[in-house]
């Protein structure tokens, strides 16, 4: 049994504060037991635009329902997120529901907006009552801290995290333009940031994803909306950890519309779905004891739908992950697991390709290094291509391996 | 991290010589580098009916296709099943049919049959070519060594596992009427006996599934092909190990026709049932390090089918599995995994029962003894009851768990 070693990855300079009219913060509340921070609130000078995408898990907790409901009530606007951790707010009945909306009023009160333009995430064990004194009294403490300054973005992102081995942020400032401080007229240059929380499903009953991707240019709601499942699909929707979407799933895409930024590549979509592919990078990352992170790319399937469930199916097989954690090139499991699959007619031109070395094509095996491949498998990132050779479809999911450390975090600290 | 103990089982007082009219051998043919038996026979004095379900798997083995096609050819009639061990003829293009081919011809040779009347299974290691001297001289040593012992039995048996822990064999007999040794004419009562092969997906590449049922009741191919779909539902398609069909899986029904029996409840096809149940409950048992069986039942689904897909959701979820092996009674990870599925429309009525306890109802989890309850989670044989209670519909499925030891059977092996 190996030593399990968290990654250690270079700091991200831009965060959520670095959007142009964003403040943040993030207190300890005293809602989990260790004393994290595990109250974070982000706020927008004005109202800012927003699209959300929200978990479609049929126990979808209270501040999930409410935050859609809010989205719609405001038209995709905000002026506010408050997100606690250590609590999940699911599976508590009528007062979560109460409690949720408590926490968008307390927040609503402060800044004097409606409890509407307040958008409420929650983070931490299911089946437990939120304490509200703790909460109520830990929104007041962040909106006594808010500020711009990236370390107030930085103590936000702690406040959301739970059982994460490592922070997750991403960023990117347009090139053109000066970005200066916040509160002037629009200028050129934008800047995208993003953070996330989520490591796969952690006891004592599962975890959430969380994600917040921002831009400081402007955009409209209904330009967020028509953008957002494109986004997802290239990043959260294409993680693979654990087949399992939490009840508090959330991915909140904002704009604060403080800078002008160009439509098309060079504008904050391209952008946006870049940074919230790396975060979701870091997501698989960081998933229950990965050692890895494997981007599988499905091609030559009927269509771009059966690429997509084919790429699923390898990635949730849990021989295809025992593989891969132990850098074994197993291309029996690879390929077996298309050869089962519905959404495949013929496999007689499949290809596997494994780190850029092809190691099955026209029903065989190819004759190759075994050893000298293992020890190539034997880092961060690992490239799975399987080319049906039947159709234009294509997919791309990035999935964790599966380990001990795995069992562990998953059986080991039970009752 | 725990100790893996494989279970111990009394043995089963009858196996497939127990049938009248069928003998049985086993041998070392040296196709495994170990030296256990590898080469398994099994002769009817005349022909038998047969009916056979075989891998849906895109690449199915040689074997297989061959075996499908000469069940075609004799209308499910056949002489012998001969069954290697070590490697599973798959992967291996045109020279696997022609070994597969050339299996069967040295037995009907022997025996004075046509070749499609004889079967072939295959299983081990695949993508590599059998080597066909050890494979027709084990044919011909076992030909030699036909017997109807119980011991002839059981060393077929031996001649078809791989990685299997234990053996797995199960039989019944008619209670009324006397069974007498075989040859004489049909006589009232009757066996049921089976065995199998399968312990999920074990390196170098995949295992394979090999079950072999039969009775000396007198079934026409038509009855058996009209029983062995019902049959194989509440069995081995009930089995979860990994959601992997191997390329070489293979279920044969087989009739001597030597005795009568009753038609119904008292007749074979209940006994087989119940035998072929057995066997898949041993798989799961056996399933990769598992520690112990869980039977998912799905109650209250829209239909049928929507509880077997629901169960199967819930069966292949790595964080149920591990839940299991830690003997942790997380109802998050159960219940939520029945949010998720697309076949169920409201959760509102749902109840989870974990060893007869119910952990959740109307929404929130109930207040259970979880030290009690993890304790009497730590046993063989677990019952999970997911009522959803929007319909009619049912299903069950035996799931094994998912400890260190799977990891290590699948991982830690590498080259």
């Amino acid at each position: 049994m190996r030593a399990h070693v968290p990654p250690t990855f270079a700091p991200c300079p831009l965060t959520l504060t670095s959007l142009a009219g964003l403040r943040a913060a993030g207190v300890r509340a005293g809602i989990k037991a260790s004393g994290n921070p595990d109250v974070g609130l982000l706020v927008s000078d004005a109202p800012m635009s927003v699209a959300g995408i929200f978990t479609k898990n049929l126990f979808s907790a209270a501040p999930v329902r409410l935050s859609r409901r809010h989205l719609e009530l405001s038209g995709g606007l905000a002026r506010a997120v408050v997100v606690n951790s250590g609590n999940a707010n699911a599976c508590t009945g009528e007062d979560g529901e109460r409690d949720a909306a408590a926490m968008a009023a307390r927040v609503a009160e402060k800044l004097g907006c409606a409890p509407h333009e307040v958008l409420v995430a929650s983070t931490g064990v299911i089946g437990h009552k939120l304490p509200m004194a703790k909460v109520l009294s830990g929104i007041d403490a962040c909106v006594a801290e808010l500020s711009s300054d990236v370390e107030a973005g930085r103590r936000f992102l702690a406040a959301i995290q739970t059982t994460d081995a490592f922070s997750k942020e991403a960023g990117e400032a347009a090139e053109s333009g000066s970005l200066g401080a916040g509160g002037g007229p629009a200028t050129p240059g934008f800047v995208v940031a993003g953070v996330a929380k989520g490591a796969g499903m952690i006891e004592p009953n599962m975890a959430t994803m969380l994600a917040f991707v921002g831009t400081d240019a402007a955009a409209t709601p209904e330009e967020l909306r028509a953008a957002i499942g494109g986004i997802a699909r290239v990043s959260f929707n294409a993680v693979h950890v654990d087949t399992h979407t939490s009840t508090n799933d959330m991915f909140l895409l904002f704009a604060t519309g403080r800078r002008q930024a160009p439509s098309g590549e060079g504008g904050w979509g391209a952008a946006a779905a870049r940074v919230a592919g790396r975060l979701a990078w870091l997501i698989a990352r960081d998933g229950e004891g990965a050692t890895k992170v494997t981007t599988i790319d499905v091609r030559g399937a009927r269509d771009d739908r059966a690429a997509d469930l084919v790429a699923r199916e390898v990635a949730r097989s849990a021989l295809v992950r025992t593989a891969l954690f132990g850098n074994d090139p197993n291309w029996g499991r690879f390929v077996s697991q298309v050869g089962n699959s519905e959404h495949v007619k013929d496999v007689s031109r499949l290809r596997c390709d494994l780190q850029g070395t092809t190691v099955f094509e026209r029903g065989e095996p190819t004759k190759f290094d075994k050893t000298e491949l293992s020890r190539r498998m034997a880092v961060d990132d690992v490239s799975l291509i399987l080319d049906i050779g039947e159709g234009p479809g294509q997919a791309r999911l990035m999935t964790s391996d599966l380990g001990y450390r795995y069992v562990e975090v998953n059986a080991e600290y039970t009752t």
